[in-house]
């Protein structure tokens, strides 16, 4: 069996005077078109419209961004190039301003400019472009290490769940939540997946059924009220989803619906683990109580497919995340290896060594 | 307080020359547009394209229907009379060959015209006319009563949680699942509701969300997904919803997400209740499991907002139903009373009465 392969969420073609060329993820699952990126406007169009989505991938689209922005830069002096530099990465910040990786991924291209101790601005672009190939590798090679230590879980023949897209269009390349699943693909294991729709942005049937079904991995699609009916006819033996914030208990912090799809877990005896890279784990935050819970637009709920489904003015409750304790999850697959059973002594081992 | 004013779902206006108005429920929510229906084929089409839903509401429209198709006989032989009223009743069984009150209805209406004995053709459109009429005053009658045994339930703030369409829109009046909220409406209490908007066909947020609004009761819509979240919060005191079927043992089939709910309701310690006619019950079904479970049309979930939302041949699983044990329902209402504890030999007593 060859090897998966991942979708090409992004990536940087050609030296310095070559261009990101991405996917249009607003276009998916109907066509795949893709984007060619010349300039960092180009690339603050497509975070801030969401052609491009999931932390990880968003920080390496800032970092190419940056390249984009300060390769044309004329002058010759290190400062005015700083200054510049700082600039468009401002600019780029204000794209999707509540996103931690955007700003984590520009935060290191400034600082990888100012520890470069050269005055050749040329050399400077080219370490630049350096770093934001080295942010893209060490992504891809962070998803790599999460399939590693996640194929085992996926047994010839099981049926796995998942929600929302922690998949490689996320990411570089294997993504968090997808990547035991494209690890064990490779290795020649055949199960099937099964994928709630995830309202109200449909990132489980737009995307996830899209990556994993190009990949050759049978899947199928359900809508969310539907995942209790599964368990309870047998059909799922495994639950695994991303997560956007751990706390320092375990207690994960993701897509509205994972609680749910916890608790349904636990009461079918279904095993539910979570995939995520350590950077996830905020050990400032005792508990998931400590989480703060984004409210999203009512409209999302109301018209989210281009057409009114609710009256235009009903209320709504439409939280992004949930929260769900560490108590409900089996283990917490880390590019640093596995955290099971998950508890504050096992976590704190996890991200010291 | 004014009573509460039920959505004018179906009714007949005037004399036998008169015609049926009813909600074209496939413009809800974004308009109230009401059919005249003065033929039976119109109603056949109506039916067909669900503007009339519900199966109590079905039953009724097709009972009208019989009376429209037949009105116009010209014939003055009772025998002619009566094949023609066949021929309109089997006519309009194809609208929705699967509604079980649908055939229900014309039965009836076909063995009251046999039952009136007389001559006079005249007398026996009058007499198919007030059949008609009562079908559509028990179910309202049925409605109120559910809404009396139900109503001592909905506590002044609580939280009530339901899913899917079970109100007045489904049915004459108060609905089944609706009636305790429109009863404790009308007795002067306020609550809120939590709807969930029922993927795939969002009869949640398209009606429920609308008519609670029209009888001016809080309401707040939410995605299936973001229920677990919502009780974990403590906002529900109380879930309840209707029934397609219920067996013997007192095992609930009704809309996908219904069991989800339960199992989340349990969890959280949140009291679980079914609304439903003495008629939901079929005590030829010993349990939960000798009920079918039909499979909807995948692309209900693939392309049900008249857009792609999943890859176009992406396989999905789509039941219509799914069963929840009576186990996790603390009481079943219905127009004879409240079954509480949900068991077989409280069943068969309540049906016994």
């Amino acid at each position: 069996m060859s090897p998966t392969i991942p979708p090409k969420t992004i990536q940087w073609v050609g030296g310095l005077n070559g261009h990101v060329l991405m996917i249009d993820q607003t276009r998916l699952p109907t066509e795949l078109v893709m984007i060619e990126c010349r300039d960092a406007e180009t690339m603050w169009e497509a975070i801030k419209h969401l052609r491009i989505r999931g932390a990880p991938a968003i920080g390496i689209a800032a970092a190419m961004g940056a390249v984009l922005g300060i390769r044309d830069y004329g002058g010759s002096d290190r400062r005015g190039f700083l200054k510049r530099l700082d600039e468009i990465c401002d600019h780029l910040g204000t794209s999707r301003p509540t996103g931690v990786n955007l700003f984590w991924a520009l935060d290191r291209m400034r600082k990888h400019a100012r520890s470069t101790e050269t005055a050749d601005i040329g050399a400077l672009k080219i370490a630049l472009l350096d770093e934001a190939r080295r942010i893209r590798d060490e992504d891809a090679a962070m998803c790599r290490a999460i399939g590693k230590h996640g194929e085992a879980l996926i047994r010839p023949d099981c049926g796995v769940l998942t929600h929302c897209n922690a998949g490689g269009l996320a990411t570089a390349e294997y993504g968090t939540a997808l990547a035991p699943l494209y690890t064990a693909h490779d290795r020649g294991r055949r199960f099937r997946v099964y994928v709630g729709e995830t309202r109200p942005l449909l990132q489980g049937s737009r995307l996830t059924a899209w990556e994993l079904q190009q990949a050759g991995i049978e899947v199928q699609v359900l809508c969310d009220s539907m995942v209790g009916a599964l368990m309870k006819q047998g059909r799922v033996d495994l639950a695994i989803t991303g997560a956007d914030r751990i706390a320092a208990s375990g207690d994960v912090a993701n897509k509205v619906g994972t609680y749910s799809l916890a608790v349904l877990a636990q009461v079918h005896e279904v095993p539910f683990y979570v995939a995520a890279p350590s950077s996830t784990f905020d050990p400032l935050i005792p508990d998931g109580s400590g989480i703060p819970i984004e409210e999203r637009d009512p409209d999302e709920i109301r018209c989210g497919f281009g057409r009114l489904t609710a009256p235009p003015d009903v209320p709504c409750y439409c939280p992004a995340f949930d929260v769900t304790p560490a108590r409900l999850i089996r283990g917490i697959i880390t590019e640093r290896g596995l955290i099971q059973p998950v508890d504050s002594e096992r976590i704190t081992e996890t991200l010291r060594d």
